[in-house]
């Protein structure tokens, strides 16, 4: 199969590898529909993440199950799936609790390369969500959204306690902190503040529903969101970038008492004890439980209810995947879709 | 007045002072029936916090109001009140969201020291709850404890989400830490492990209702909670110290998914983003909203349904104040308490 690998940084590439095989009884094999670049893929791409060897590369996903282990009991060959980038059991205490990503028995999913041809999927039956029927060619890239970049910026929201009629500040406005606003409008946000110095990425979230637009960074941010919240801070604040800056931006924007959902993956963060202390937030986040959300997301999304979709602003062919990591690297892309069979 | 003056580390003094004063409509004064020796006052008498004046100190207390400024409505001459040691005008939309801590007018009732014979109280209707009458003197203990400790333990429990059935371990169990132990009991933790080195402190803590002690620290402490806990780690963790090594410990020994409440006051913390974002823990804490709680820990103290008074081991005349921060640095007393008319 065709499948994408990341060399060193900046060299990523396609190349013929072997076809993935069943190697646990609760494994299945997705062929994909379509797949994606993440911004997290990026760190590794700009080398602020070592690349210590080849590495297949992608975790996000939908596509047909072509084959599945001898222990799967619910997912079946034929189906359109929906699957998240850590494999979880579903059933153990942390699952049941809904932080699927902290599975137990959790595996990643993306250690095989999502952006390819074809995937190994791990845990099939707690992993894997079909959809009612295999879905129109229109509703896929918000499916596919679905598997990672809309369910993170809705654990953000919800991790920031996003409830009707409070006031919402989203630090990073790509297409995770973007989602993060379609999350809080739908969830009842009555303000929106999307932090971003990108037209394209304003424009994407006046569209999901910001009602405000921060150009400012770092303090000046800060000092913005005050003044639009009677000088208090914002009741939740969702940041989805993962840095020092980021983070101290978001907490810095939280009112006393407030929420801060972090979901941007935390690069080099160190978070002073004391300033936290007497911030009076909370704090929660982390890698995103996407399999508590996907039934509902799948829901809202084949009713037409959201369209996560608009996040992809660049299709290109499995084949052309190094344009896709340039396009997001040199921000001409907000996000790359990739499809294996163009 | 007689009132106490830390000079340097080590060196606290007993000293005449001119009398409080009202300054603003909205103070009141308050002669105190009890005060105390507060954790967090031993930063600076160790020296971890400089010294760099002379400097009054205590801010738990209770007492009798003496007088009222022209803009107190509610509180009156000759009652019996519980403080805490912010000043909170309780009507700010951070006060009605439970922050009283952070609210938008608060002031620290410590700068002028309750370790004295009188105290001025800003903010006295936001600040002060009265008792339903003059309190018998073996319920003061318990109502001092109101003030400071048993409001913070209670707020670290509640941070920490502690709900009936869940499991609880907590991080330190001085005073603060004990009545984190009495709070969770009162919430319907199952189970509360409570991690201490010290024989009395352990007592205290099986005494309010903790059901395990853990010596060990650090990364053998946090084996010892995940063994306890089907290797998942408690569902709450309440840190009670305030150091580097202490809020690892609290996080590490919390599930994914779980809840830290932190209310050791934060010194030298940095806390490391990537394994924070991994861990998946919720995190909450800060200067605890006692105003929040006084209320019903009031009416649960005068009721007799809660005990807290028992973590005062020692108890002194305040002429004898030294004696008290000495025992407590040296760990001959967990808690002491100081009377101003013996």
């Amino acid at each position: 199969m065709r499948a994408t690998v990341l060399y060193a940084p900046g060299d990523v590439r396609i190349e013929d590898r072997p076809d993935p095989a069943i190697t646990a009884p609760t494994d299945a094999i997705v062929r994909i529909a379509a797949t994606c670049v993440c911004g997290s893929d990026l760190w590794a791409y700009r080398g602020v993440e070592a690349v210590e060897r080849p590495t297949p590369m992608g975790h996000e996903y939908v596509g047909t199950v072509e084959a599945v282990g001898a222990g799967v009991t619910t997912i079946r060959p034929g189906q359109f799936v929906v699957g998240s980038f850590f494999a979880s059991d579903n059933t153990c205490d942390i699952c049941r609790a809904g932080y699927q990503s902290s599975c137990v028995h959790r595996e990643y999913v993306g250690a095989g390369g999502a952006q390819a041809e074809l995937l190994r999927v791990p845990l099939a039956d707690g992993t894997l969500v079909a959809t009612p029927e295999p879905p129109p060619a229109d509703l896929v890239p918000s499916l596919l959204a679905a598997s990672d970049v809309l369910g993170t910026g809705w654990f953000g929201a919800v991790a920031a306690d996003v409830k009707p009629g409070r006031s919402v500040a989203v630090v990073g406005a790509g297409a995770g902190g973007a989602l993060a606003v379609l999350a809080a409008r739908h969830l009842g946000a009555e303000r929106i503040i999307a932090m971003s110095r990108h037209p394209d990425r304003q424009k994407l979230a006046l569209d999901y529903g910001a009602t405000d637009i921060v150009t400012e960074r770092g303090d000046d941010g800060v000092a913005r969101v005050k003044d639009m919240t009677g000088g208090l801070g914002a009741h939740c604040v969702i940041e989805a970038v993962g840095t020092q800056e980021s983070m101290l931006q978001a907490i810095r924007s939280t009112r006393p008492g407030g929420h801060v959902g972090y979901v941007g993956v935390a690069h080099g963060v160190a978070l002073p004890g004391e300033e936290l202390f007497y911030s009076h937030v909370h704090l929660h986040g982390g890698p995103a439980p996407v399999r508590r959300f996907l039934p509902g997301l799948i829901d809202l999304i084949t009713t037409r209810i959201i369209d996560p979709g608009k996040v992809f602003d660049l299709t290109l062919p499995l084949d052309r995947v190094a344009d896709g990591y340039a396009a997001m690297d040199e921000r001409r892309a907000i996000k790359t879709l990739l499809s294996p069979s163009a």
